[in-house]
């Protein structure tokens, strides 16, 4: 890397991109980048256009000397990379839309991390992301993998378990979010405070110390109850019920909510799904995104603009650009990762990946050991792990049973007869990203299944 | 014992009494019995004078001279037993029917051993029994504690874990059941095939092999889809996915269905519980009950009558009664119970209670070592079980916020205000036998909480 | 096996032939066996018609009609074989005496299944082993193979891991010999106490019970120290301290003596191999089997004579037959095998091979979960089991610094140059047997290594 | 803290408190020292006054005004502490000659860390240290202890298991050695590479990555051998097998070579043993301290004399300062620590104390996953943990079964009499700081054990 870093974003078409651009800028004294690389495939074409000129424009508009590429072309981008970011979306945000709205309309959480919509997601990522894995170790096997497509838990695991290549770290912005809310609401900064997260993603954890070694988790759940802290922008405000969170005397992740106050969330997700002003979330964002991609188009914005941050997954980018900068630098930051367990979470297979604190460096992330959950939490965590487990082996094989099982054990799906039917739907509904499905796909437009919500239906 | 053993049974007025005379007559040759002691509560007098005389006329009935004694003094019976079974119903059937109607007046399974109602048994009974062990390390200390009372696992792990005490053995029908229909389907008897159960009680897998060790468990997986085999009586006729039940390769039990055909259950559940000609289960049970209390009062009833085997629960005297002569002739016999893991399956800790292939003799249950599960089942064994550990240190504790977290991770129970809602009116309506959480009851009592079904508003 | 059991033994020259023989007739009513087959290799054609002649003679004085087939050729013997016995010694006795002449001549513990000489036993034993495996997937898929090639444990193991081929079950005779000897010192018959058994093979522990249930392995242990109960004839007669044992409340098997009186045990092999009137163990035996096959040329001999019981693996035999009769009749014996952990030992990996009390029926072994051991133990089991892991893979890719490594972490090896040499000697010793160390030994002679004991030398 | 650091320093009139003062002082401006009180016994009073009188020399020349406050009262000391650290030696250095020569006297490992040394500098140290905890509970609740006695790891583990004191770290020299001698093997400095310790105290390895992510450990292992790097002052320099340690690709630790060059490293402990100009390591140690103690008279001498390096522990007091500077300061320093596992070695329980890499800040030490170990290092690490555990809970009940258990599996001790006999003698030797064994020496005494070596003997 002596002439400067290689960066090739995978998805680089993503309305995301100038977040990752101004994040690269900021730090550009520490990761001194020589070139970037925006990939994306054909039906991208003309976002990835739009946001590239627009991430050139910021370059420019920088003290730095930077050439942003674009290409639809994977290899040629991958050639002689030193991270590659990976922020793609398979099947765009229709494809979100209908892992939304075909589990909600038959009144199953339709939501595209967790329940139905997080396991089609796997099921449609995993296979691309092994590809791009393979492209790698033929074209750039020093490089680092920074993945934070969703779900980024399992797309990590399936990395390494499925794919054998250790270098690849999984980013969430859920806990950069926690670390950036709570402090104030004790009165400290985020340095005056000691984190620590364990779980797995969208599925974690975490207690908190100040400098005097002192736990203040429970003074922090305290003042949560007084105001609207540590939520994700894109769940809904729902707080978790005080008297399990001060027994647990834990910090759930926002997407707990799922899980902890499963009966709201559904409601919530309902009355926008039924609401046709509304719509659900990907139907929000295709409307945001439309107004980042206007925004984007004019010649003079070299700067990340205001609106971005209402998309959601803000501080992704950032997260990323910073993993790269410690990484590069060895700075050994503490950021929370999905990575391999080692131990660090002593509930879970040693060699399955979980998303804990970790200080990253020049080797990639060092996950600092958490020690045992109490029951109810390490219950909860095996289950989703063994979960997720289960969809990504379904995502490799195609085998339908397990699908079925990976919907039937996830505590967000009631299992049943409506439950089967989602499955079904949404195996025909994603058909065209779903090629290990083919043979069960073919026998379900046999049998006469169809999508029964009309908007996803259209998407098909 | 070689004056012959001493039975004494708590909950000794139960209906189920009869069947469990007429196993101990059938295995005299095995197991001298000299005397069974009958004991029940102040509540439960008229009952056990009925079932007790009944019981005295099938021995006298029988070649052998055996006294039945009635007692409601727990201490006078336990006094040198050598075998103490446990069948007793904390707040007999109308604290079922209020487990039942309480969650299902919310859309919430009702049930007495899953779900809301499982927990709330566990509450009732876990002091009671720690109050039973109590008694006899000082009064029987050698006795072997042969416990049905559901729920079965978290009460026997409640045994060992709070109580200390490791001579106990937990036991269930369905195992039974599945032993007693399979074979047959294959044309097999059962002496000709080899069981391999393991889980925890109510959710527990079994394999089957043939005596050329050819795995048949998917023959009969293939036979079942053509028959109502394997189903216990109280449980609606839902048949398991056949789909996921031929991946797994492992035969469910019939209370899976609750977890994998949770919306089905659901709706028939709710169901009897709306028609007022059906009611739910526990009022069924009512009515079968008065039925057989009549019966046993025919002075010419000296053999345990047809009608029971209606109860639900049949064979479960017939396995205590297999296991009780099974350890006093070190008889080896496989039989499925509730003991300590030490290992057997591995997914959990080696501490705790599970429900696997045993062979009984004279040191109690051997368990047999089974191995690791599949993901998809190891996950849902692991939230399961960690459920119960909370759901224990919660009936141990009286602490609201853990009982709260097990109704929150229990996977039949949608998390949520409903939820909450459940859990207060339970603790409301349950109010008599739940002295451990007094103060928090007196809360909800104050806060003007109340139980919305009628029949069992009208029961507290 | 309608037709009647096709027993295949190879390495069925050994001298131990007529114990199997005598098993097997005295247990053909439950296990009709229609053929025998002895299999041994070139060098012991001399042996096998010998003692397969004697072989035949005892079945022709037996009410039965068995035909004893004698070959040099396995696949021919294995062809649709119902079980298959491996006895065999690769490179004989003189492999032995060198096993155990070659460390002791450097002052190390020289004994063929502990130390030096088990571990070269295994490199030589594996490779044979999983070529008759391959022959079996072929020409016998449905066959068991029951192993009493030393040492079992890791042969057994090796043949699950490396081999893949899981009806598979090691034997031996120590805990026989316990189970007879014991009983009597506290004036109780086998069938009145119940054996545990746990540990893996040559280094386990066992607890006794009697059928009330309590435990009296230190009634046991106190009675053994007025007497020489439960110690195999094969090793010298040191008592273990009183106190360890006391305080483990368990009792060692035979072989724990050269692991908790390393030194006395030791210096007993010293003096033996000091003494050219006795000799090593290997030198001894060399003698009694010559006696013995002089005897079975005795045409008039057609049982099986007293002084075979002098040879020292008494009763391994009788094992085996008792286990083939009880997986062919479904038995469900009572037998201490090698056989997969899952769970057993809680403490050790449950795919690891490890030697417990099991239920012997038609599907093979069924391992009794044993629980975790105390501290003291479980570390020593750990460290043991560990290194015959790598052993194992030493054996299967002779890597030498593998070797290297097993060497140092045995525990009866002080590590060092004398180790290293004691090493380096045994490869070229058993040049021939070794292939897969092929290069390393090419090294070694030519960098002048030579075998320092001249007796071993002249063996080589 | 506001006021500035309270230290104290059990054991204060060590020769080593010099080097502690150097690294309070050069870390002066990042751990504001306000007191030290260097406390000892009356024993140690002369040497406390000494070394006391000089180190407050050392800090009078220095530009900070902190005071040097020596006492014989403990409790007085502690009062308000903000750091303790224990460098205390029970029975001074006459216990270490002890320690070393009866087992050498009988041709066994005779070293104060590990072997009968290191048991019995756990019997001596454990109870005292845990008076030390409970007076902390009482005098100074929020302080840090750091300990730096030996065997520290089984100290540690002590503290935190029957002392029930979570604010612990043990401290060792050796990382800190191996950290310093290696980069330049490669041509490195230290922070162009990165360290991953894992084990127990004295028993760990490292592997070694630059930051470039390539693993240089195979790198450094090759210079090793053309050089004497990575080798603790204080053991002679035998070098690993090459062959094994390029197998295992970890560096095991200077210790490692009483269980890797077991043989080598007993003649050249013997060597110095027999040789009376030498003696063993104590009787050099003792030489050196009184020169030291002649040095420290000097009034003139205001800093840490050279010939204090020669002392063997050097950068103990070092990587004492940092630890507490990294902790006051919050630094996330990497040191390598003593600390609960929590899962950074996934092989050993989760509650016991590893040595790990780990980083260090305002809660303690953050210990690194490391993942499982090959199986040749997992299973003598779980044994020599395993040993510990015995060990403590030897010393913490004085079960003479117990301590005979931990000396039998001591891979360092061959097991028999003689074993018995050092054990039996060095229970007499230390009669006066084993209180707990009590009983069992006035055994011995009465049955006339004495101690062999002549030296040894005159100490008692």
């Amino acid at each position: 890397m002596t002439k400067g870093v290689k960066i090739v974003t995978i998805g680089g078409g993503s309305s995301y991109t100038p977040e990752l651009m101004e994040g690269f800028i900021k730090r550009y004294d520490e990761l001194p980048i020589r070139e970037i690389w925006l990939v994306d495939i054909e039906d991208g074409k003309e976002k990835l256009e739009t946001v590239g000129t627009m991430a050139q424009r910021m370059w420019d508009a920088s003290p730095y000397d930077v050439k942003v590429h674009l290409t639809l072309d994977r290899r040629e981008a991958l050639k002689d990379a030193d991270f590659v970011t990976t922020q793609f979306r398979v099947g765009l945000l229709n494809a979100r839309v209908k892992d939304e709205r075909i589990p909600l309309s038959y009144g199953i959480i339709g939501q595209e991390t967790n329940g139905p919509g997080g396991i089609f997601k796997a099921f449609r990522t995993i296979p691309i992301i092994l590809g791009i894995v393979e492209d790698m170790k033929e074209l750039c096997p020093d490089a680092w993998l920074i993945n934070f497509t969703n779900p980024a838990g399992m797309v990590t695991d399936a990395i390494i378990r499925y794919g054998k290549w250790d270098k690849v770290i999984g980013l969430c912005n859920v806990p950069v979010g926690a670390m950036m809310a709570e402090p104030e609401l004790i009165g400290k900064s985020l340095d005056e405070l000691v984190y620590s997260f364990a779980g797995i993603n969208h599925f974690h954890w975490h207690r908190v110390k100040d400098l005097q070694g002192n736990d203040v988790t429970g003074e922090i759940i305290e003042k949560m109850y007084s105001s609207d802290a540590g939520i994700p922008a894109n769940i809904h405000d729902i707080p978790f019920f005080i008297d399990q969170v001060k027994k647990m005397n834990m910090i759930p992740c926002g997407y707990h909510r799922y899980y902890y106050r499963y009966e709201e969330m559904l409601n919530h997700m309902l009355e926008e799904y039924n609401d046709p002003e509304i719509g659900t979330r990907a139907q929000q964002v295709k409307q945001t995104e439309a107004e980042l991609f206007e925004l984007y188009q004019d010649p003079n914005l070299d700067y990340k603009p205001e609106q971005l941050s209402k998309r959601g997954g803000a501080h992704y980018s950032d997260a990323a650009c910073e993993t790269i900068a410690s990484i590069y630098a060895n700075k050994n930051t503490h950021i929370v990762v999905s990575t391999k367990n080692n131990g660090a979470v002593p509930d879970l297979p040693a060699d399955t990946v979980v998303e804990v604190s970790a200080y990253i460096g020049a080797t990639g992330a060092r996950p600092i050991a958490f020690g045992s959950l109490p029951p109810a939490e390490r219950g909860w965590l095996q289950v989703m792990k063994n979960m997720e487990l289960v969809v990504e082996e379904a995502a490799v094989t195609g085998d339908y049973g397990l699908a079925l099982q990976a919907f039937i054990i996830n505590p967000l799906i009631p299992s049943g007869e409506t439950a089967k039917r989602v499955l079904d739907e949404l195996l025909i509904a994603h058909k065209k990203y779903l090629p290990q499905f083919a043979e069960k796909i073919a026998e379900l437009e046999a049998a006469g299944v169809t999508v029964k919500d009309e908007i996803a239906r259209e998407l098909v």
